[in-house]
């Protein structure tokens, strides 16, 4: 079949919305009708070449959709549930999976390569195979997709806020509950407020944390974090550390910091280590660009009031039992989902959507996948 | 009364061994005859000034001894008693004991500045005031302590190992255990093999670890190793990577990391946050010199293999539960300590057994405090 999508032809190419041919799903696949999808910033690493993907691809890894078609032996789903593809799978049998920790499932190690487990892709255009973007490719009207990156959720769950929790959300509100395992009462400092630094900001409210301290250089940022539960707000990692030392008892410093940051800065990382009290956590939540980092921090003060320095891939969470979880918390309104969408988009207007996520006046935008 | 002790004037000298005065214990304070005393590094450390201390200071901080006189309002032990000393205290009133996190006491803050909980010592020599090692100061016959850093422990055990519970081996025993959180079947790299990195592979053995790696230049330590449960070594983190791309099953590497090594290395540090799997911990046991180390580290790998860089302060023990509990693990055959004390000295002696630790001859050394 046929179907609109966003095509990265090259690194630093703007994305082309154009035709392109997609298989029907083999065995253990599923194609999905997709109705949106996230701008997340791992794609635009993509782009850039931080993050290492194959070319030409069809972007995108943050969906919401419907399912059209089922592959022979797919037995948990059937067309018309409507679902979220994760951007880690969940296979149910790896030894990661087999211990609750589907978020670091063996399987995501190969769909990360672009292709399906079968190593071939289900997308061509121009007479040559595309990649996927971890097999989801959300960037399109349909997606042929692995069983096992898929969360059927219910079908009323308005689907552009579910498309948020396939990666972004997840990330952020895991990165406080999961990995920063906030606790009531504490002081946690998230940095970034993108949609994963507002998802982070909610997990520590939730979480019932007492002071939550947004940073983001850009003022429409912390404005925002105010909605998602930031008590206070700083404009770098810097002058953090200088209202903590007003605000905490005894000066005591934060109890976490959540950096959500994905062109990850060696100073900032060694500036959250040196603002968290002792035994203090401090989470790098983002997917940093491939080179080595410097971080030049004090391993006395690591030892000596013992801090940690924890990654966290997809919140930590294990999402078949995160996600609908998650859904559960935005319907009863403790987790605020609508308004993390800032402004909406169409295909045709992607590249315009990257221009304002550099521009930093998104928190997310959200692309309306026109199948009218 | 007199008391003969080790003091360090000033910094870089060698120990001078003397009489020195010692005041009677204050309220809340407890005289006590050592018996033993071992050589940890971070008193080495002070010679070398990579940890801040006031100077003239009395050495020592792990020793065992029996309780002489208690000052007033001290009621949890008695004359006679048989005490080890914890480096950090647990006063049960602050809000890290509350916790039953002890090893991050608030009232180790103040220990650590070398004075009793008044701000003054009880130490004095050739006309001044002279400072203690966190208020313990075993590097004498006698010592006066603060009842919080004290447990009594059962009459029948051997004070010379006692004395290596009150810092060493908790420190490696609990960096395995409590912070590394070492499971059955997992592949544990522990790197120094001093007094704290044999507690340590003895930590991993005892949780179950199927393979223990150990690490350290000297052929001899790489030898002792062995006794304590290393079922592989190696001379340097770049071979210990090598071997394990060898010897884990399809060459998935360390799932635990821990480095004891106190004058630490950036670079080691780097080496090991490399040699560790998807959703691997590494762990800095060491008291590190002061000055802000650089790691040059993937940030990216931190955050997609969900890696760990945690600091740890006296094994994260709990010393009140954890060392009574260590030296049942003694009593019952599980934990090995008369195999870690390699060479004895006396206080005559204490600068050649420095210069056999820098020699790298010793596990641990034991200074028995001759009571004539």
């Amino acid at each position: 079949m046929k179907t609109r999508a966003a095509v990265l032809w090259d690194r630093n190419q703007p994305w082309s919305v154009e035709e392109v041919d997609l298989d029907p799903p083999k065995a253990g696949e599923v194609l999905v009708k997709l109705i949106h999808t996230g701008m997340c910033h791992s794609d635009d690493h993509v782009v850039t070449g931080d993050m290492p993907a194959m070319t030409p691809v069809v972007g995108g890894h943050e969906g919401a959709g419907i399912v059209e078609e089922v592959g022979e032996g797919v037995t948990s789903l059937k067309p018309g549930d409507h679902v979220v593809p994760m951007f880690i799978p969940a296979c149910g049998q790896c030894r990661w999976c087999a211990q609750g920790r589907s978020n670091l499932c063996d399987v995501g190690g190969t769909l990360m390569m672009g292709v399906g487990l079968d190593g071939t892709t289900r997308l061509h255009a121009r007479g040559q195979d595309v990649y996927t973007m971890v097999f989801l490719s959300t960037f399109s009207q349909y997606a042929v997709m692995n069983e096992h990156s898929l969360v059927k959720i219910p079908d009323d769950i308005p689907l552009d806020v579910a498309a948020l929790v396939g990666c972004g959300v997840t990330t952020g509100y895991g990165s406080a509950v999961n990995t920063a395992k906030v606790r009531p009462g504490e002081t946690v400092v998230v940095v970034g407020i993108g949609g994963v630094g507002a998802a982070a900001v909610q997990g520590a409210r939730i979480a019932g944390a007492e002071q939550i301290i947004a940073v983001d250089p850009i003022e429409f940022k912390r404005e925002q974090a105010k909605i998602f539960g930031a008590t206070h707000t700083a404009a770098s990692v810097a002058d953090a550390t200088e209202l903590l030392r007003e605000i905490t008892p005894d000066g005591m410093m934060a109890d976490a910091a959540i950096y959500t940051v994905g062109v990850a800065r060696g100073d900032e990382v060694a500036g959250l280590m040196a603002l968290v009290s002792k035994g203090g956590r401090v989470v790098i939540t983002a997917v940093s660009p491939m080179e080595d980092t410097t971080v030049t921090m004090s391993l006395f003060e690591l030892t000596i009031w013992q801090k940690e320095l924890r990654g966290t891939l997809f919140g930590a969470a294990n999402g078949r039992k995160e996600i609908p979880s998650l859904l559960r918390l935005y319907q009863s309104g403790h987790l605020l989902l609508d308004e993390m969408i800032t402004n909406r988009y169409t295909l045709e207007t992607i590249n315009e959507g990257y221009k304002d996520m550099h521009a930093g006046v998104n928190i997310r935008g959200v692309i309306d996948l026109d199948h009218g």
